[in-house]
């Protein structure tokens, strides 16, 4: 009986503590985020002009710099204490022409097959590349076959995304080595060139781009790297079991050249209580130029900037300052990333709070926290206020490339992670395109991070000095 | 110091039953449907056939007696101990001719725009209708308006879809009236015809079909309904604005026939320990005609199919008789639900679980329960078994309409329940089709309903008698 009067008690201090929580002001404030987000929304209109007018934004390309004073302009008009261009240096690679590649199965029998340069690939002799091909399924296979089988070949690495992992990204995770790594590696074994299958979990004719490294590979003995589409991947395996001796021809002209000048574009409301405590919210200008970059990272941009503009609609007003960092060059350098931290470092800013948006503007499912037992402790009380916006995962992980670099003690960092079912469809791909944007899904992403940085802001962190105040 | 320990003995107290709740049996039985489902799954293929060769499967069309024959000759190639065919009278309702409407601002000066009929109105005259627009908000308004002002006019019902509603399925249900009711209720002021605006949360060119009702009104008395696309609906809206008195034309030649002979098409695996005691699970072979019925409910049936096959696939044998069963006329009817309920009562058939997909082939996020607190409490014990799927959302509510029927006190009705922010994008429309699935959230479907079908199966129900032998 006694046990029992304890469980009751017990269960009523649980049941009053989550009354707490979800005190109704929380509630309204976060209900009218998602009003204002789902009724009147911006996000998908600033889409439609980064995606549709200015197009796929690689790093020092012309669409990047377009990309940078439209959303400068449009962070002018919110309202916001402070609109800035943070300058930084940037890798400029150029895909050139469009690359060509076929498949030959006897002199004069050939099949032509889609690929792309992967970015930072070096470009193949003018007249293009041709030699037998070895398909390996990843890095390790190299050594099963050594330098004898290598030498004078193609690398053809085909290990496929793991259909059966739920989370994509942990699928894209077990196979993007072959993509950055793959050329650094074939070259030691004298590989002549490198041919990567799409990192996409759909069967079809696209090629994915990427970035790709050399690491301390010497300039003469880089060898060029290309992505070829699921379809193609599949379809050379297969002629590769029928005619093994079969030839891949490959050209593409990409080139890097030197470092050009950039910016991060940067907004801030500045805090009531606390302005030199800081909470940033962002996602990547840059993408890739095959597509539009609608999804990666177009989507996390305007998701960002939508934060801002909700808390100057609802007229909230922070007790710390709130930025939206619009970080260049995520996709092949992360120079804006560390750009950032750098200057924050050397202003002695402390940061608080950093949540990025960089999995495609899908339905919102959740975030993942990147700090210590504390903060999760107090974020996993808040879930209450997020279940009626059918957002229920909060889990310990990772958080985003760009606010990476912001990482300390005193820093929480966070990603939100929408439903990952359809990202590698598009992710560096041909359809990374506009039309694959649904407006109601990029409003829940923006509203629910708006709602963890409106609770960040209130309640503070753990870590941080200010939340001794709060 | 003793409430920390009662606390703690209370942890662990949770902690050790929900051990015993994801018992390693149950976990590597859902791992293995997951796994089965996404690496080789079948129900893609399935719907590929249903939607690109056969089409949209309008009770009483070729098409649905295409679909019958199909799904008929694929459940039979899966080994399972029963398949068959289930007669069932059902409506034929034929659309005719492509429907053309214009907005006519003066005479001679018109603007075209996109209709369709709705499913069961009668057609226009041979030569159309042209008549002045009354524009309402809704039913209610009728009243406001009163016969005089609406006579001889078109009653144009513009309430829109309540963006700001997370689960969009609430919108559709806030607006739907107007669609299934409207032609009835106007008739009663003397209305000529009605508009209705499309149940679409998006902004296109796109009529959404869908069933409407005359209720009591003598068939001399009906009058014609037609939906028109959100984009024509503004536009209409606006139109009106400025020229109160426009007329809109409309034809549309769309007849109801005689009932005709259609079928449930119905697939068992015999249970080995109560073979007398039936699971359900099911979707709907009928759909509307403009697009292949891709999502409603192509999807539901394919997963349906799915979940037999999976079992057969992992050589489990289940307990009770598990039954696929793709039912009928659910558009314009539910004729397809009541035969095969009335059937089972005839037969004393005692159902304990019926669980249907009608709600697109989207990420699942969970099931909504139609049952009492009991059986509402053992499933939600199985959450954790479901998280590793991202599967959070456990509701009491709602189920499936060609379930519904099977209503008494000893069955579980549940409804799966996928992601719905783009479900109405599609819904009844054009672009209800194949290329609008996604693969892997397609399949996902139909491993969560396998998941819990297998759970229900071992556990049995707290209602059913069955699960006193468990």
């Amino acid at each position: 009986m006694k046990k029992q009067i304890t469980f009751l008690l017990l269960v009523l201090f649980i049941g009053h503590s989550y009354a707490q929580k979800v005190n109704t002001e929380d509630s309204l404030t976060i209900r009218n985020l998602y009003d204002m987000a789902l009724l009147n929304g911006k996000s998908y209109d600033w889409l439609d002009h980064l995606s549709n007018e200015i197009g796929g934004r690689l790093s020092g390309s012309l669409e990047a710099q377009q990309a940078v004073e439209y959303t400068e302009a449009e962070l002018k008009q919110l309202g916001l204490d402070k609109v800035w261009l943070q300058p930084v240096m940037v890798p400029k690679w150029t895909r050139g022409t469009k690359e060509y590649a076929y498949i030959e199965t006897a002199p004069g029998v050939s099949t032509t097959t889609n690929i792309c340069a992967l970015g930072g690939s070096v470009a193949t002799p003018a007249l293009g590349l041709k030699a037998e091909v070895i398909e390996v399924q990843g890095l390790d296979d190299l050594k099963n076959y050594g330098r004898e089988q290598i030498e004078g070949k193609i690398v053809f690495y085909n290990r496929p995304m793991q259909a059966n992992l739920i989370n994509t990204f942990e699928a894209y995770g077990g196979c993007v080595d072959q993509r950055y790594a793959g050329a650094a590696e074939a070259a030691k074994y004298g590989a002549v060139g490198v041919i990567v299958r799409s990192m996409n979990l759909r069967q079809d004719d696209l090629p994915h781009a990427g970035s790709m490294s050399y690491g301390d590979i010497p300039a003469d003995q880089r060898i060029p790297a290309c992505a070829i589409s699921t379809n193609g991947a599949n379809y050379l395996s297969s002629a590769l079991g029928i005619k093994p001796d079969l030839k891949f021809y490959f050209k593409q002209n990409c080139k890097t050249f030197d470092d050009v000048k950039s910016y991060n574009v940067i907004g801030e409301i500045t805090g009531s209580e606390h302005p030199d405590k800081y909470i940033v919210v962002g996602g990547h200008l840059d993408s890739w130029d095959l597509g539009d970059g609608s999804h990666d990272d177009g989507a996390g941009c305007v998701q960002s900037m939508e934060v801002l503009r909700l808390f100057k609609k609802i007229n909230y007003k922070p007790k710390h300052s709130i930025r939206v960092v619009l970080f260049m060059n995520e996709e092949n350098g992360l120079r804006g990333g560390r750009k950032y931290a750098e200057q924050a470092k050397l202003k002695n800013e402390q940061h608080i709070f950093a949540l990025e948006s960089d999995a495609g503007g899908f339905t919102p499912r959740g975030f993942s926290f990147d700090t210590d037992e504390a903060n999760f402790a107090q974020i996993e009380s808040w879930k209450p206020l997020f279940e009626p916006y059918l957002i229920h995962s909060f889990t310990r992980g990772g958080s985003g490339a760009d606010i990476g670099p912001l990482k300390d003690e005193n820093i929480v960092l966070a990603g939100l992670r929408p439903d990952s079912q359809r990202y590698f469809v598009h992710h560096h791909a041909a359809n990374d395109t506009f039309d694959a944007i649904n407006k109601r899904e990029l409003e829940l992403g923006g509203a629910t991070m708006a709602s963890l940085v409106y609770l960040i802001d209130k309640y503070g962190t753990k870590t941080a000095t200010s939340d001794v105040k709060n």
